[in-house]
C-alpha cells in the first residue's frame, strides 16, 4: 500500500475560506441555488482546476470533477455530497464530504496513484429540504428522476420555483424535466458520502468515525395548522374555549408517549416540531389563540415504524379535535423512503480503517442524505460519518480538522485499495 | 319614574361611524394614544358638544364630558369605559360602554330629567394592555396614582415609550409623572361601566344583562422564553434533546392539569398562552428547537388561586427544566389585584333592571376592567355586562343593539332614579 497522506492544511484554508465568504452571523447561510451555494460550487471548481481534473456540470446544476482511471471502460467511484446550508448554519455540513473528496483526490496524486476506475468527486444541489419542500432534488435529477412537478416548487425564502433558480443560473430545468440522466447505476462502482454526524454518539463512544448501516427515512408536515377559535383570555369560561395552542401542546405531548412506547420496543425514531408559531397579526397575550402553525418532521430507518407513528398521530390528532373542538389541518405530505447501504462496501471501509488504526463504530443515520437516491438506483453506497461537536443545522457546528483528515484517509485509501486491488 | 328611551338609532350611527373609521381589516384597531383612540374621542366630543355637555380632558388625556347637576355640592356619578381596541379587534369591547353613557345622558335630556347630581361619562386611556404591557394605565393615572416608571414602557408595536405618546398628543406626561390628580375618590357618588361580556355565559342562561360582581386580578408573563439547545431533527438522539417545544407544550399540559383541579374544587380561573413561537430567523422544520418564546395570562378573582397557581407553575416549570435540560426565563412578570364591586349599587341596578322587566345575571368578570380601578380607589363600582355573540377581542365580535339598549336603559334609570329618589 502506497502511503497516503491528507493534507489537513489544505482542508483548513478550504473550510476557513468557504466560511468567510458565505457568513451570515449567527453562523453561515448557503442557500440551495442561492448566492452561498454558487460561491461552494466556484471555489471547488477552481480547487479541482490545480488538481488537473475534468469538470462536468448536469442540466440540474450537480456539479462533478473527475480523476480519469486506468480503464476507463470500467464503471467509476463518485465521492462527494452537497454544500448548500440550512439558514444560520454550520460550515461543516455538507461541505466536509466535498472536501474531504477533494482532500482524498489530491492525496492520491501526490502519491503518485493513478486509480484504476475513474474517480469523481460530485457536488450535489439542494440537500437542505428547508429551501424547496423536496428531499434531494439535486441527485434525484442527476439520474433523471426528479419528478417534474418537483420544479414548480418555490423556495421558502424568495417564493420563486425550483424551475425559475435554475433558469436563473443558467441550468436546464426542462431538460431536468423531461428526465434527461446525467449519471446511469451501471457506470457507478460505488458511492461513498463523508458526512458530519451531526449528532453527539460518536462524541460520547470516542470514535473519530462512524460508517453508516442504513439512513432514516421521514414523513414531513411543513405547513401544518392546528385551527380553533379566539377568544377573551378572561372572560370564555373553559368549556367554551376551543383553544388552538392547548391543543397543539396536546399533540405534542402525545406523540411524545407515542415516543416512549417505540423506544420501549427498540425502535428508532425522531419526532421533531421544530416550528411553532401563533399569527404575530392577530394573536395577543390577552386573546385565547384561535390558530397556531407547525412544522413535524418524523424519522426512521423503519418504514414500518413510520407508518405506526403516522397512524398514532391521525388517531392522535382526532381524539384531540373531538374533545376540544379544534381542527388540525397538517396540509401536504413529504418524505423520504429508508435506505439501505452496501454491506460490502462498508465492510471494505471496516476494513481499510482498521489497517490504519482508526476507530469506528457502525450506526445508522437519522439524517437524510444523498447517497440514500444512490442506494435506491441500485448503487453500492456507503457513508463514512465524522465525529462532531454541537450538532448541525445550527452555527455552534465544530469539527475537529484531524477526524476530518482520518476520515478523508480512509476514503483515499478505498479508492487506492481499489486501484491496487484490481489494478 | 318619567318615560326613559333610549335612542338605538344614535347608538348604531355612532357604532358604525366609530367602526368604519378605524378599520383594519379583519376587524377594527383603534390603538391606545394612537390613531383610532384618538378618532374615537373627537367622536364623543362632537356628540358631546351636541348634547351640550362641558368637556375636560386630564393630564393622561381620559376625557370627561358632564351634565350638570342641580347641586353642585354633591359628588357626581361617572359612567364610561375606554375606546381603544386590541388590533384587528371587535366594535364593541369598550365603545359600549362610552356611547351607553352617551345614550343615557342623551335620555335624560330628552325626557327633560335635569339630575341631582353631575353626571359625567368619562373615555378611559389605554385600557387593551396589549399595547402597553400595564394594566389600567389611564384610569390609574386620573387618580394620580400611574407610578412614574410606568411612562417609560413601550407600545409594542411603535416601540416609543407611554411618555412620548403622550406628548406627541400634547397631552402632559409630566403632570402624569407629579401625581397629579383629575379624580378624587370623594366626588365621586358611583362609577358604573356598562362593557360587552366578552364571553358565552349571558348568550348561553338567555339574559341581555349581566351585572357583575367581582373583578378577577391577573398575573401575566409577556415576554416569557424556553430555552433549550438546536439540533439536527433526525441525528440527535432522544437523549441529547433539549428541546424547547416539547419543553413547553409539557408546561402547557401541566397547567391545563393545575386548571383541572382547581375547577373539581369550584375556584375560578383562566389560563392562557395566548402567544407562542419559534424565531422565524433561527427555526427550522430539520431543527430540534433551541428557543420558543410565548406569553401566559392567568386570571382569577381569587387572590389566593392566583398565588396557588403561580407556585405550581414554578414546580411544573422546575420539573421541567430538571428532566430535559432546558430553561425558563419567565421575565417580567405584571399583573392586577382582583377586585370586589359595590353590593349596593349592584343590587340598585337589579332592582332597576327588575322593575324595567329586563333579565340579569349576577356574574364575575373573568376580564379585567378600568372599574376595578375606581373600586381600589373606595368608589363605589358597578359594571353592567351586555350579552355578546363570538367573544371579543376579535374581528367576529358581535352585540344586538337591543341588548344594548336595555343596557343603557338601566343605566339611564339608575341615574334618573337617584336623581328622583334623593331629589
Amino acid at each position: 500500500m502506497t502511503a497516503l497522506r491528507i493534507d489537513a492544511g489544505l482542508a483548513e484554508r478550504l473550510f476557513e475560506e468557504l466560511r468567510a465568504r458565505t457568513a451570515d452571523p449567527p453562523g453561515v447561510t448557503r442557500a440551495a441555488y442561492g448566492e452561498g451555494e454558487e460561491i461552494g460550487h466556484a471555489i471547488v471548481r477552481r480547487e479541482a482546476a490545480v488538481l488537473g481534473l475534468d469538470s462536468a456540470v448536469d442540466a440540474a446544476g450537480n456539479l462533478y470533477l473527475t480523476l480519469a482511471g486506468r480503464d476507463p471502460t470500467l464503471p467509476g467511484w463518485i465521492v462527494g455530497s452537497h454544500i448548500d446550508s440550512v439558514p444560520h448554519g454550520g460550515n461543516f455540513d455538507g461541505a466536509a464530504g466535498v472536501f474531504a473528496g477533494l482532500c482524498a483526490v489530491e492525496a492520491l496524486i501526490t502519491a503518485g496513484i493513478r486509480p484504476r476506475r475513474a474517480v469523481t468527486v460530485m457536488v450535489t444541489r439542494a440537500e437542505e429540504s428547508t429551501w424547496f419542500p423536496v428531499s434531494y432534488p439535486g441527485s434525484r435529477a442527476a439520474f433523471g428522476r426528479l419528478p417534474p412537478e418537483t420544479l414548480e416548487l418555490r423556495r421558502a425564502d424568495t417564493g420563486r420555483t425550483l424551475r425559475e433558480h435554475m433558469a436563473a443560473l443558467g441550468l436546464r430545468p426542462e431538460a431536468v424535466a423531461a428526465g434527461e440522466a446525467f449519471l446511469t447505476p451501471e457506470r457507478i462502482h460505488g458511492f461513498v458520502e463523508l458526512h458530519i454526524e451531526q449528532g453527539p454518539v460518536l462524541e460520547a463512544v470516542g470514535a473519530p468515525l462512524g460508517l453508516v448501516t442504513g439512513i432514516a427515512g421521514s414523513f414531513r408536515y411543513r405547513k401544518a395548522r392546528c385551527l380553533g377559535r379566539t377568544g377573551h383570555s378572561g372572560a370564555v369560561p373553559r368549556g367554551h374555549r376551543q383553544d388552538a395552542v392547548v391543543a397543539l401542546a396536546e399533540l405534542v405531548v402525545g406523540l411524545e408517549a407515542v415516543w416512549d412506547a417505540l423506544e420501549a420496543e427498540g425502535e428508532a425514531a425522531t419526532i421533531t416540531f421544530g416550528e411553532v408559531a401563533t399569527d404575530p397579526a392577530l394573536h395577543a397575550f390577552s386573546k385565547v389563540p384561535g390558530e397556531v402553525a407547525f412544522c413535524l418532521d418524523v424519522r426512521s430507518v423503519s418504514e414500518a415504524c413510520l407508518d405506526r407513528i403516522r397512524d398514532r398521530l391521525t388517531a392522535l390528532a382526532g381524539e384531540i379535535e373531538a374533545r376540544r373542538g379544534v381542527r388540525f389541518d397538517f396540509g401536504a405530505r413529504t418524505g423520504s423512503t429508508p435506505a439501505r447501504l452496501d454491506p460490502g462496501l462498508c465492510g471494505r471501509l471496516a476494513a481499510v480503517a482498521d489497517a490504519a488504526s482508526i476507530a469506528h463504530l457502525a450506526m445508522p443515520s437519522g439524517a437524510g442524505h444523498d447517497t440514500a437516491v444512490f442506494a435506491a438506483a441500485g448503487v453500492p453506497a456507503a457513508m463514512i460519518f465524522v465525529r462532531n461537536q454541537n450538532g448541525s443545522h445550527n452555527p455552534d457546528e465544530a469539527m475537529r480538522i484531524e477526524d476530518f483528515a482520518a476520515g478523508a484517509e480512509v476514503l483515499a485509501r478505498l479508492l487506492a485499495d481499489d486501484s491496487t486491488r484490481t489494478g
